[in-house]
């Protein structure tokens, strides 16, 4: 595959991934490791996907306390292109620096923003629809990446799609962001078959997307604008933006404005929200029990579910179904797929009861 | 409580616990552990509670490889009293070389055998019974301490009682010992009245037990005799020895011919035989999860069962009912209530599958 001249690939790599407790710490987030027993971390395997179409015109933008981790991973990469920011202020600040920062360095970028923790298991079918959403964008479009819904997830916002674009085959006008529905919304969404998942996938050229934003909040764009011209600057200005999501500043109110396209997909895609998500894309029919890690450390009898083995201790589980264990250097949580959600409360328990240095 | 002169508490601390892994291991057996959170161990405990009747006239018999541990463990004994098997040769062998022992030593001894992995809760109404049956066996006869029992349990053997002894009020002449009865049989023994649970807490002069065992196995008795006699033949002849139960050899052809009495008791009695009994004895009605260990290092949530605790990692549970989670250094288990029957069939896995050092 022959890589896009001018494609950028932008990484956000931030979220603490507190629902995949005691795996992911706000320390060492769900980004930096590896969840799907491939050997790479998610941000490696997000680096590594889109290598074939941008070589290495990357630019990450992690908090300040991981870049050294984020650094040490993509250690092929310039460090100049891993930017910190000094606190996290939602994606429009994250992916709207990276913007300004490209539109200064490359005039003809177009760019794609991919979330760092984000897996997809047919890499080619994914390129496929990147190529595509990059010809639309270079045309003037924000393109998103709209998922081909496997099920009635209440978990993603969903976007519309109406008519096919006569100039881009595959590509449609996007006609409206949704937010995340309830069950039976979801279930008509699934039904009517032009809703996708919004998976926050946006290639866009890097100027339309900040005179995109420019037209809701002139003083944001030209804040980002301003500290890609005066880099030194970042600290003292990071503070005062607003925080908010590229989703709402910039894609809802443009999809309004019919200037939002979408590329559908369907390409395995799974944000692994939490255990729950990772079982179901990590195992295999044929066994009662999946395991993340070495799997002779793990004994199972009349048992069905997920174990991280994170450390060298034997996990013996008996009787229990659709379990998760997950056995770390200093936590151990167990419970079910269907409970997965709540781990996050635990995660609050612990931060508030005098713990918080086991989150 | 004044002592009872000439009476000796003979403690046999055997057997894995296999049913209490990853906790209980064939290098750390049961009786070596704190199963209550009360400080002392199993074993230590069983000491404490018969020092009010028998002062230090104790004599432990235990495997040659937990003699050390056993030593350190109760200090406060000669050395000498601990005595080592040099295999396991089930319990008429490690309880008749005691009374082999003891009838050299002390020829007005009357000698209890107790083992060392039991719980008792309440102790004074222990003692009682004890007291009693350290009377009635001064006169010749078996005494066996029956449990009360709570509830129509398929794990324990049954003692059939008869007439209440004249001349030992409270006491009880034995008609019969009975196997583990399936579930229909336990629930009749119980609705009769007239059973009690056989905990293998034999009360007997020392002279009696062996000459109880002479008259079916003279050959037995002899050898156990010889080797009170010549110390030094013990490793030589030890192997020789029938392996069999106590219950077996003597109880059961004893009560035959009449000679066996039962002082019935009702003192909170418990082998510990798995994890599910241990969850009864500790736990506490108005809380979801028991722990046993820092209660500091478990969080729960929607969850019930027990957890232990022993290790410094933080244990957190969501959303499971009558669960075990029990963590070790090199060893996790979970499991339910139901299934801590099945745990042993883990550690036979273990066993073949090239971790027996993990047993």
């Amino acid at each position: 595959m022959t890589p896009l001249t001018h494609f950028w690939a932008v990484i956000p790599a931030g979220g603490a991934g507190t629902r995949l407790w005691p795996l992911s710490r706000a320390g060492e987030p769900k980004f930096l490791h590896d969840l799907t027993g491939s050997g790479r971390s998610l941000l490696q395997t997000t680096r590594d996907r889109l290598a074939p179409l941008v070589d290495d015109r990357v630019l990450v933008v992690t908090g300040v306390a991981h870049r050294p981790a984020v650094v040490e991973q993509l250690s092929e990469l310039d460090p100049a292109r891993i930017i910190a920011e000094p606190a996290p202020r939602d994606s429009m600040a994250a992916i709207g620096l990276a913007a300004a920062l490209l539109e200064l360095e490359d005039p003809d970028a177009v760019m794609g923003s991919f979330a760092a923790d984000h897996v997809v298991t047919d890499p080619d079918a994914f390129l496929d629809c990147v190529r595509l959403a990059e010809a639309v964008a270079r045309d003037g479009w924000l393109v998103t990446i709209g998922i081909e819904p496997s099920y009635p997830a209440t978990g993603f916002g969903y976007i519309h799609t109406g008519a096919e674009m006569a100039e881009h085959p595959g590509a449609f006008v996007a006609t409206q962001f949704v937010e995340k529905p309830v069950a039976e919304v979801a279930a008509r969404y699934c039904a009517a078959g032009d809703y996708r998942w919004n998976a926050g996938i946006f290639v866009v050229r890097p100027g339309v997307l900040l005179d995109l934003l420019a037209l809701t909040d002139p003083d944001f764009a030209a804040a980002l604008r301003a500290i890609a011209a005066a880099p030194e600057t970042l600290d003292a200005v990071w503070s005062t933006l607003p925080k908010i999501a590229l989703d709402h500043a910039v894609a809802e109110p443009a999809a309004d404005a019919g200037r939002v396209a979408v590329v559908p997909g369907s390409f395995g895609w799974d944000d692994i929200g939490d255990f729950a998500s990772l079982h179901t894309l990590l195992r295999d029919e044929t066994e009662g029990m999946t395991v993340l890690g070495d799997p002779r450390m793990v004994r199972s009898i009349d048992a069905s579910g997920l174990v991280v083995a994170g450390t060298h201790r034997m996990v013996a589980i008996v009787g229990l179904d659709d379990v998760v264990v997950v056995d770390t250097g200093d936590a151990i949580l167990v419970t079910t797929t269907d409970r997965a959600q709540d781990v996050k409360a635990i995660v609050e328990e612990l931060k508030a009861g005098g713990h918080p240095h086991l989150t």
